[in-house]
C-alpha cells in the first residue's frame, strides 16, 4: 500500500477492557504488512516525555484476555496547548513514526484532532471507553464488558434484595450518558432506571420513584425494588438519594455505588471482537494515508468518521429499550 | 389495538440461554396490554398433548437470569403431519388462544409455518438458538452466551496449553454454521479455526493445519497452538482429528469437546436484551394481527421476516473477521 | 431414632450465599428419615406471625445454586422479650413442630438461645453469615463466596489501578471481624490491609499507610497500590480515608466500597458443601434430641458447640496469614 | 537463619491453578530474607538442560491471578535415572543453588526424592495438582479451582438437562482419586456419583445406576438426571457408558467430558491462599535446612511430611460426604 515502516499507538483517558486486545490486533496486523509498532506509555503524557517501547508480537501474544492496558493510561490536560502539540510532532518525527493511533474516548479524540493541526501524518482514533458516549460507532471498546460487570453485580444484589425485600439504589458509570444504565437495567430486570437522557427534572423523578415503589408494594406486598441510577444524575449520588428516601418516607433503601469495578475485568467476547476489528482496520486506514478520523462500526460495517463529528453529535439511546423500560414494564403505565 | 385476550407461547428445539428472559418479556408486555399468557410445556409436544399453564407475572419475576426454559423444550418430529397440525389448531381454539409465539430455531420455525396452514390466527417465531444460523436477524437469542461460554473455556485451556506448550483442538457447537467458531476463535486469539463456510476440503485443511503448526514452531520454538474446530466438520470430530495428527506426525495434540456446557448458563446481557426486545415486539406484532413471520433485529432495527425466508437464505459470516483470522493473523500469509 | 414427625427451619439476620443449599440439605435429609419440614418466612418475625409453608423436596430440587434464601430473612429486635418467646413457643407447639433449626449469625443464635428458655424441644443453630465471625466452626456458610466476590472485584480494580498507577482503598464487609479482609487481601495480592484485629490505632495506621505508599513508590516508581480496608474500621469508611489522603498528601487515592454485592451470588463449591454437611448433620442432631447447640465443622470434623460459646469466644485470624501480609510481604519490614 | 543466598524453584507434572501464586509467594518471601530465586523452566527437563532464569519481584508482581505457570511445566520420564540425577546435582551446584523447591504432584515428588539421594542440600516439595491425591495435606494447590470449574460446567449443563429432562453423564478429572468427583457432585446437587473409592464393581454400578434412574422417574415423572463420573473408572469413559445405556435401555443419555478446562482458569481464593502459605513456608523450611519433605496444611496447621509418606499412604474421601451422597440423598435408600 504505502511505504510506511513504523506506526505508533497510545491508550489515553479512562482505561477500558479490550484496549489490550486492540493493541494486539494493531501489532499483528502491522506485522502482516511489515510495519513495526511503537507504543507510548501513559497516553499523551508519554508522547510528550518520550516514554516509548517497540511492541513485538511476543509482547502481545497472551494479552487479549487481560483488562487494563499494557501501555498504561493517563490524563494529560497540558496536551491542549500549541507548545505541547509541536513537541509531540517533533517527537513523532524524531522517532520516524509514519502514523499515530489513539485508543481512547472523547478527550483523547480532542487531543488527536489538536495534534493533527501540527503533525501532518495520519492520526486515527479508536473508540475505547466503557461509557459508549462516542458518536459514529454503535459501540465502543469496553462498553460490553462494563454492562456485564454491572449486570453481574446487580444479579448478586438482587439475591440479598429479594431475601430482605429491600429497595436498592445502584449507581452505574456512564459519565453523562445513560448507555450502561439502560443496558444494565433492561438486562437485570430492574424495576426502574434513572438516566440523564430521560430524567432531566430531579424533583419529578423523585416523586415518580416514590409513587412506583408505593404502587408496587400495594400490588405485590413487601418485595424487593431495584433502581439503576446513572452517575452524575442525582447530586450526591445514590448515597444522597437513599438518605432522602429514608428520611422523607417510611421506606428504607440501600445505596450501592458500583464504582471502578466497571472499568476492569477480562474483556467480554464482544469487546475483544470489536477491539480486534477496529485495531486491524485502523492499521489498514493508516496505511492508506487516511487521517483525522475515528474508525468505528455501524450496522456491522466498518466506517470512518471525522474526529470532530464524534463529539459534535450525540448518540441516542435505543428508543425501543426506553419504551420497554418506561412504558411496557412500568407499573404506573 | 385488537380484542385479543389470550396468547400462547412455547419453547422448542435446542434450548438457549435467554429463552426465560424472552418468556418474561412476553408476559410483562402482554400484561401491559391486558392480555393473558398461556405456556405450553415441552414445545410442540405439549401443544399436541395439552400440557399448558397460565403464566402469571409472579412466575416470571425472577427468571431473567436463568438458563434453560421454565416451559421445558422437546423435539417433536411427529408435528410435521397434517393430523398433528389439525390437532394443535383444535387445541388452540379450545383454549381460546388468539396468537401463538414460538421461541426456537430452524426446525421450530418449520413447525410454526406448518401450523399456520391449518390455524388462521397469528403465529410468530422468535429466534432462539445458540447456533445463530437463522437468516433475517443479526443475532439469535442464546448466541452471545454460547460465545462467552466457549471463550471462557478456551481461556482456561490456554493456561494449560501454554504451561505445556501443547497443541489443543477445541470443538465448539454451531450445527452446520461457523458463527460460534469464528467468534470464539477471534475473541480467544486462537491460532487457527476450521469452519464449514471456509474449509470444504478436509484433506487440504489437514495439510494446512500441519503446515501452520510447523511454521509457527519454526518461528517461535515450542509453544502452544490452539485450533477451534466447528462441530460436524471433521468426521469423528476433534477426537479423530487429534488421533490423525498424533499418528501421522511427531506433533502431540489434545482434543477437547466443549459440548453441552455451551447450551446452559446465565444469559449474557446481550442475550437478555435481545430476548427482551424480541419478546416485547412479538407481542406487539401479534396484537396487530401479523402472522407467519419471525421477529428479528437487523442493524439495530426490529424487523419482521417471512418464516420461509429464515431458512431459505443463508446468513454469511462476517467477512472482515474471516479476513483477519485467515489472512492478517495467519502465519503462512 | 426418635418419633419426630415434623421439624421447622428459618433463616435469620443477614442473608448469606449457601442458605438455600442448607435448606435443601435439611429437607432431603429429613425426607430420608420420614420427617416433614416446615419453613418460617422472614426469620423470627415469621415465627411470631405464623408465616409458614411446608417445604417439599420439589421446592428444593433446583435451588442449591441460588444466592439469597427462599424463606427470606429479616431482623426481628422484638424477639428478645419473654412475651415473644412464649408466643413463638405456643406457635411451634400449635403446629406440632418437634425441633427448630435456625440458620443465621450471632444475633440469630441469641434468639435461638432465648427461645430455648421457653420451648423445651431441640433448637439448633447453623452458622450462616458471610462475616465468619462465629466461634466454634472453622468457616460459616457464605464466607467462601463473599471472599470470592470480593476477590473478583479487586481483580477487576487492579486492572484499572495498574493502568493508571493509582492508589485504591477498597472497603470489604466483615462486621467487626477481619476474616473477609485478610482473605481478600492475601488472595488478591493487595499491598496492604487494615483490619480491626491488627489496627487498633487509626492514627498509627494512617502514618504507616502513608509511609508504605511512599516507600513503595521510591523503590518501584509510580505504580498502583491497593489497600483492603475492613468496614467499621475507619470513621466514615474508605471515602473519608481517601479524602484525608488526598487532602493531606500529594498522593491521589480512590475509594471503592464493595457493599452488598458481597452478600449475593451463586454460592461457591465450598459454601455449598459446608451448607450441605451442616444441614444434614443438624437434622441428625435434632433427631437425637440434642438442643441448645450450633453445629459446625472444626478440622474437618463435624462438631456441636453450646450456643453461648459461639458468641462468648472470639475466633482468631490465621496468624500465619497475618505474618505473611504484615511481615514477609511488607515493604517496610 | 542461614547463609543461603540463592534457591531454585520448578513446576513439574500437570499444571494447576495457583502455581503462579505459589511462585510469587516464594519470590516475595525469599526477598524478605535477602535470598534470590532461580526458576527452571519446563520442570525437571529444564533442570537437566539448564533452562533457567532469575525471577525478580517485578516478574511476579501481577501473576497471582493467572492460571498455568510462568515457568512452564513438562513431564520428564528420563529423570528417574542415576545419570540424570547426577547431572541435575551438578547443574544445581554450578549455579550455586542452596535449596530446590518443587511444585507438583506424585511424580514430581518421586523426582524430588530421587534427586535428594544425589544432591545433599534441601529439596522440598509443594503439593500442586488439581487431583488432591497427595497424602499429608488436606488440600493441594489447584484442587479448589478445579472443583469450581467442574461445578460451573455442571451448573450450565443442568440448565439444558432440565430443559430437556435428559440424563447426563459428566466425566470429571481426578486421576485415580474421587476428590473432584465427590466435591463436584455434592456441590452441584448431582443425582448420583461414580467414584473409584466407592464403585469397584462396574457391573454392579451399572445396575445400580439404571435402578436409580428408573426409580427416580417412577417417583418424579420425566426429569433430568445428572451423574458425575470420575475419569479412569469406566472403560471408554462416559462416552462408552452412555452408549451402553442408550443401547441396552429405553433411556437416552448424553455424555460430557469436561477435560482440560479443569486444569486452567484464574485460581480461586482458597487456592491462592494455600499457594501463598505453602510458598512462604517452604522458603522458611529451606532456610532452616529442612529437606526431603513436602510442606502441607493439615487442620489449619502448616506441616512437614516426609516425601515417601506422601505417596505411600492414601488420603480418604470425607466419609460424611460419601454418606450424604450415597445414603441420605439416595432415592433407593
Amino acid at each position: 500500500m504505502t511505504n510506511m515502516k513504523r506506526i505508533a499507538v497510545l491508550t489515553s483517558g479512562g482505561d477500558a477492557p479490550g484496549m489490550n486486545a486492540c493493541i494486539r490486533a494493531i501489532v499483528l496486523t502491522a506485522e502482516h504488512f511489515n510495519v513495526s509498532v511503537i507504543g507510548f506509555r501513559h497516553g499523551y503524557y508519554g508522547l510528550l516525555n518520550s516514554e516509548h517501547v517497540e511492541i513485538s508480537t511476543d509482547m502481545v501474544s497472551n494479552i487479549i484476555q487481560n483488562g487494563g492496558t499494557i501501555l498504561h493510561s493517563a490524563r494529560c490536560p497540558e496536551f491542549k496547548t500549541e507548545k505541547a502539540a509541536l513537541k509531540a510532532a517533533n517527537s513523532l518525527d524524531a522517532l520516524g513514526i509514519d502514523a499515530l493511533l489513539v485508543i481512547g474516548g472523547d478527550g483523547s479524540f480532542h487531543g488527536a484532532h489538536h495534534l493533527q493541526q501540527y503533525w501532518h501524518k495520519p492520526v486515527i482514533g479508536l473508540p475505547g471507553t466503557i461509557d459508549n458516549d462516542i458518536y459514529g460507532t454503535d459501540a465502543t471498546i469496553g462498553y460490553f464488558t462494563a454492562i456485564e460487570t454491572a449486570l453481574d453485580a446487580i444479579d448478586k444484589i438482587r439475591d440479598t434484595a429479594d431475601a430482605f425485600e429491600r429497595v436498592f439504589l445502584i449507581e452505574v458509570m456512564g459519565r453523562h450518558a445513560g448507555f450502561i444504565g439502560l443496558s444494565a437495567s433492561i438486562s437485570s430486570g430492574a424495576d426502574q432506571v434513572l438516566l440523564p437522557e430521560i430524567n432531566n427534572d430531579n424533583e419529578a423523578a423523585f416523586k415518580n420513584l416514590v409513587a412506583r415503589i408505593e404502587t408496587t408494594r400495594e400490588k405485590k406486598g413487601q418485595c424487593s425494588y431495584i433502581v439503576v441510577v446513572a452517575e452524575n444524575l442525582w447530586p450526591g449520588g445514590v448515597t444522597a438519594l437513599a438518605e432522602k428516601i429514608n428520611s422523607e418516607l417510611s421506606i428504607e433503601s440501600r445505596p450501592v455505588v458500583l464504582g471502578h469495578i466497571q472499568r476492569g475485568g477480562s474483556p467480554s467476547p464482544q469487546d475483544r471482537i470489536l477491539a480486534t476489528k477496529l485495531g486491524a482496520y485502523a492499521v489498514e486506514c493508516a496505511l492508506q494515508g487516511k487521517s483525522g478520523i475515528m474508525v468505528g462500526e455501524q450496522n456491522q460495517q466498518l466506517v470512518e468518521v471525522s474526529l470532530p463529528h464524534t463529539w459534535q453529535n450525540q448518540k441516542p439511546l435505543d428508543p425501543y429499550l426506553v419504551k420497554i423500560q418506561t412504558e411496557f414494564f412500568d407499573i404506573l403505565e
